[in-house]
């Protein structure tokens, strides 16, 4: 295929890697290259016939590439990451740290309009597509309320403050929407709900041999911002177990828009966004691909700086025409 | 509040008295008339501050309207209107005959360029936030399939072909998804679903005193295009029963995009949308508004020509500015 994108990937974890993979799925795009901070020659990816670049060399590389897609982390790598290289890249980013968000933007945006280049944050789905379903909910149901409920899935960060815990060798975090509540929502009660309500934890602890298993489950039920504000169980399994059963990264959720309409506003209308992901990591990174096919066009067609899915014409997420969007999908 | 949009609606049935009433609702939209082919006289709205006009006046008219919303037919109405208004008007419609969106588009096109108008057709929520579904969910998901299911709902078309047969007083059809394939598709299993499997149909109906509903039933059920494809039932009520169970007009439906991700195409990934409304024109009228918001302000920015709901930035659908939606919806 002639004209394709040309992909760079900066930051080789499972984000990575589903972008590596997602990019088999697309033949308008084309993996052209893979920085890294460590080692490149230690680095092994999916794709042999792909160069690994350590990141010093991204500057010097630039001009090989369309859109440079960073797999970062958002606590510490992509607020120092996706304004250095949108100086230099068209980037997208799946910053999701909600709340920074707005400096992040705004970093972001100085870099990319000094630059020439168009930069796409916080990507994924959730910011990401969940995003798009509160903005779309709220622009069509003015009159309304919107839940957002997540899971059943596993929590990253949960997980890592779990493994903090002296004593836990490994350990998977579960956020699983409280099904009572998911009906109250789509019964129409508009109910008033506490993060109690709206979600458990559930824990999965590989302890050390001898721990002391009864201070592990307090110090996770009892700990501040991550687990005392829900309900949470906590499981002792074995590594085994670990490995045979939560090896995968699931996750998804719902956002619900529950509204009315009508002379007297008793008019039901609910909207409702449910995603199921075997893989947590490899659907964001199906999200980010599509990211980087709009920034690739909005760079082409003379536009700059900082973009969130909000700005995108969703035709600009596909690879085929207008017409043939109108044609077969309108 | 000041720098309202100014809306006028043209044709008064269930949608234009919907946009009416979502109107109320847009503190930064306005109504500003109405357009009829009727006698204006005889034209009873729910807004009498606000002044009804004969079609004939639209081009007049023109200077005092931001955005004409058309709330006609997509048989007759819409394929004569909506190029003869977008020459001298912003406009939004519903057009909704699939298979003619091609032809549509390219008649409006031609004339909203000439007369330098932006116009947003077939808006709605089939074809419209479907469409944009369907969209999203194949470029997220290239190597996956979707699936539409409609109702449980209303077809007004299907009630007013059992109402032309001889001997029925009126009639409602209810289109309804079939549960068990709803599951399999949920269920990842991506099955192959002929009409039959996919919807069923529901008809009650008012006959004259007399009429053979032996005849009527068969008649129903054995239409081409309409029921012959499907498994239709016949229930016979009284014109009370009609009045007091089926004089809302629900609707709803759903939208998935079953795909695989991952080095071996064994991740699985489920997206769903799905709609429960209480009332298909109400429901329908407030994403024409939303994209009347967007059509007024793409055409401030001095765009023009034809577009549909896949050309609209979704920033645009929202009367708040990007950084508030980021910092609030994102």
């Amino acid at each position: 295929m002639t004209n394709q994108t040309r992909i760079a990937i900066y930051g080789y974890g499972n984000l990575g890697r589903g972008v590596e993979l997602a990019i088999r799925q697309n033949p308008d795009m084309r993996l052209v290259a893979f920085f890294t901070r460590r080692d490149p020659a230690a680095l092994t990816t999916l794709s042999p016939d792909v160069p690994v670049y350590h990141a010093d060399e991204l500057t010097a590389r630039a001009a090989e590439i369309d859109v440079l897609i960073l797999c970062g982390g958002s606590a510490r790598d992509l607020p120092v990451q996706s304004p250095a290289c949108a100086r230099h890249f068209n980037i997208v980013d799946s910053f999701d740290t909600h709340a920074r968000i707005p400096e992040h933007f705004a970093a972001v945006d100085a870099a990319a309009q000094e630059g020439g280049h168009v930069a796409l944050i916080s990507a994924g789905w959730d910011p990401g597509m969940f995003s798009l379903m509160r903005l779309l909910g709220s622009c069509i149901l003015p009159e309304g309320r919107d839940y957002t409920f997540w899971g059943r899935g596993v929590s990253q960060g949960h997980s890592d403050a779990i493994r903090r815990i002296e004593g836990v060798v490994d350990a998977r975090q579960y956020t699983v929407p409280v099904e009572a509540a998911l009906e109250s929502v789509r019964a129409g009660e508009n109910p008033t709900l506490t993060a109690r309500q709206k979600h458990t934890r559930e824990c999965f602890v590989v302890a050390q041999e001898g721990a002391d298993l009864k201070r592990i489950e307090r110090e996770i039920v009892t700990m501040p911002n991550y687990f005392d504000e829900y309900d949470t169980t906590v499981t002792f399994i074995t590594m085994e177990e670990m490995k045979r059963d939560h090896a995968a990264l699931p996750h998804g959720g719902f956002v619900l828009r529950t509204g009315v309409t009508g002379s007297d506003g008793q008019t039901p209308q609910m909207i409702e966004y449910g995603l199921k992901l075997g893989s947590n990591p490899e659907f964001t990174a199906c999200v980010l691909l599509c990211c980087a096919r709009a920034v690739a066009r909005m760079h082409r067609e003379g536009m700059k700086g900082c973009k969130t899915i909000f700005d995108v014409p969703p035709a600009y997420f596909s690879p085929k025409s207008g017409e043939e969007l109108r044609r077969t999908l309108l």
